[in-house]
């Protein structure tokens, strides 16, 4: 049966056999496997699976079959979902108190810092040391960690001063000191620094691990590439759910109602752009009644503001984002989206203008919706590039707040040129 | 100066200032690096940077200045840009034959396959020797090599057997041999395992290099994490992009004309949705002529359906990209989005129905937008969940196809819907 392969496969595969299994299943799937793989099955399971998992057990088995055969940041991570209370009780229960403490210091640090990224499982040695007695103490220190990169090189005060590949240290002749041959282009983060930074910092310089200082240079953690990268894809995924207009991190799995409101805000902030986009309408009404023909083309009106709105509101957001705004200043790229604003505006127009001329729709609606997509081009991408500047400015989140308002304002607006253009192409024409 | 101090700087860092100098500059500056620094700034910089510096220069510095000092998968992607005649030339002036070999040999894979990404640069061992013998062949192996943190394991056929970490080398006592230390959980693709796939692998396993076999399984090249955490990076922007309706990958820093042409073929795709929808609103001028203020809300209902049809494709597109579907079928998926979309007209229909009664818009106009609008979430949603699907099933990448599709038979259907209610509700009620 699978349950006899189980300490063939990698944790990853039986979390997500896992997955599939309901709670007495699982709870009989786990008293099979060995702890340490117990371990690196819980800690590879969604948020939602542990917590049902976990909430099932006493403190004491949470403790000593799961947090203590986990890596620090992994039991950090597990415990940073429980409430106070329930961490204190298993942080009580671990054999090892050592690991406790370096735990419970990892809890108090921010979700989306360097300090909350980090693990405490690292070798360090001394400068002074000849390789002899630095490999006898990386035996010792390397015991229990899975997988070792780098050796971090500290002084007598514990400050960071370079590290040591294990390639060079292989490769290296035995009565040399570690002084002779470590690295000293220190590339290092503080606790606080924000995961983006963290990120972009291991993207930059192609790292696999980054150590991690405290305010007076101390080397207090590492950071491994695996832990980034899933930060990065969970990034990417929130800010393409952003970007279609849903608030929360939902999977297809979710639930209903975990829908619903990830995507209700963006709904209802749509529904006031287009409530108020009816007050506007109802404004010309007279020029609705002797003008029926007007409200065939509300409804381009409206999507094409939408959808240049979305895209030029996309570039921004991302290079900001990414920080690749390079040496433009806000006004060089509002002149710069003018311009391709502009190109799209003509060319859009034109090719209504050619198709009213054609299906020969009388002239003063013909000329009114091609001035009016002009002008809806030309101040959608104005709107969806100032927003998230100004959002970026005001400290906001651009990717959180730039797609509602956007859309709203760009619902209003549309409505409001069309009529008040078509106003005008009517009295002169008619 | 800032050029006395330029081999301190990390070549990453060398590359952000290239971007800041003009032709002449940039190449004085290469002049004054070290060979081994100016190619990592080459390989660095973007696409385009990179082809308008090497198109002034001859092949024979880029062979001997740049490519011969390059990892083998860098110099394969730098020659990939260049057309086939200049690709011969720079390989024909190459010193070393055999890493000119292994570069071609590169360029005969896909880009976006475990092919397209490897490196030719890898330490291999055989099973059979001893410890003594392991380490010095790999210091011979391992001279030129920037990091290294697995060396492979192979029989005497270059059959892959595993791996063997460089943790578990400087730990293990000298006596031992290959065969008793190294790990046989053999992790590995073929040549042609797709890039996502790689991606996945190396994500779901955390491993920072992931060995490459061909169709007889001997190892043939080694694929690392920082190459496929730029290939995530890539992707994510691609997708986002393409939720926001633009087809290319452009950047800020891009040509007026590059983002014109990125942005254009989903506009026109717009723009016929919202003529057809034209098509369907002149079908019932005469209702909007007795009644003008059905017109009131025509960008609502617009809007309305854009937004929920991208939410609903957005949930769809991310999760056939992440292959987190589970086990629910099609169907299932339709139901549940069905169930979502229910809740979601409800409340968006009940809030519109009150803001009308309250504000005393006449009754059939109520109705009508209630009525309406709930149709139209519900439609918009069930097209938003099978197109994608539809898609998949059709191998076209549901990230491209999906928004343009389910935006424009939204502007369709919705005004369709709006306004066949429209008729039916003023005929009861007037
Ligand atoms: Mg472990
Ligand atoms: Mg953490
Ligand atoms: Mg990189
Ligand atoms: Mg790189
Ligand atoms: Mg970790
Ligand atoms: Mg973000
Ligand atoms: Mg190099
Ligand atoms: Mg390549
Ligand atoms: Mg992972
Ligand atoms: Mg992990
Ligand atoms: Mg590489
Ligand atoms: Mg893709
Ligand atoms: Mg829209």
């Amino acid at each position: 049966s699978i349950l006899d392969n189980l300490s063939e496969l990698h944790p990853a595969d039986i979390a997500e056999l896992f997955r599939e299994l309901d709670l007495e299943e699982a709870k009989y799937l786990y008293l099979l496997a060995d702890d340490e793989t117990a371990a690196d099955v819980i800690t590879e399971l969604e948020e939602d699976e542990r917590k049902r998992f976990l909430d099932s057990l006493p403190s004491e088995v949470i403790a000593k079959r799961f947090i203590d055969k986990m890596e620090s940041d992994d039991a950090a991570d597990v415990l940073g979902e429980m409430d106070d209370d329930r961490q204190q009780e298993v942080l009580s229960h671990m054999d090892d108190i050592k690991s406790a403490g370096d735990i419970a210091d990892l809890l108090s640090y921010d979700e989306d810092t360097a300090g909350g990224l980090m693990a405490k499982e690292f070798i360090k040695v001394k400068e002074s040391w000849n390789l002899t007695t630095c490999l006898r103490s990386m035996r010792r220190q390397g015991e229990e960690m899975d997988e070792v990169y780098y050796v971090y090189v500290v002084d007598n005060d514990g400050i960071l001063k370079g590290t040591l590949s294990l390639k060079r240290l292989l490769l290296s002749p035995i009565h040399k000191t570690v002084k002779d041959i470590y690295n000293d282009d220190l590339i290092s983060v503080r606790t606080d620094v924000p995961a983006e930074e963290v990120s972009a910092i291991m993207e930059k310089y192609d790292l696999v691990a980054l150590p991690v200082i405290d305010s007076i240079n101390r080397l207090v953690g590492r950071i491994t590439i695996d832990d980034v990268v899933d930060f990065i894809r969970e990034e990417a995924e929130k800010d393409y759910q952003l970007a279609s207009g849903i608030t929360d991190d939902v999977e297809t799995s979710d639930r209903v109602w975990v829908h619903t409101r990830a995507r209700m805000p963006w709904l209802i902030i749509g529904m006031i752009g287009g409530v108020l986009s009816s007050r506007v309408v109802s404004g010309f009404v007279n020029l609705m009644e002797t003008h029926p023909e007007l409200s065939f083309f509300m409804g381009l009106i409206a999507a094409m503001g939408g959808n240049i709105g979305m895209q030029s509101s996309a570039i921004i957001v991302q290079s900001l984002a990414s920080g690749s705004m390079g040496l433009d200043t806000t006004w060089g790229k509002l002149f710069k989206e003018l311009g391709i604003a502009f190109i799209n505006a003509t060319i859009l127009s034109a090719i209504i203008l050619g198709y009213n001329l054609i299906i020969g729709e009388n002239l003063a609606l013909t000329y009114t919706v091609s001035i009016a997509l002009f002008s809806v081009v030309v101040f959608a991408s104005l709107f969806g590039t100032f927003i998230p500047l100004l959002m970026k400015r005001m400290n906001i989140d651009p990717a959180v707040a730039t797609g509602p308002f956007v859309t709203t304002l760009n619902d209003i607006i549309g409505m409001f040129l069309y009529l008040t253009i078509a106003t005008i192409c009517y009295n002169i024409l008619i």
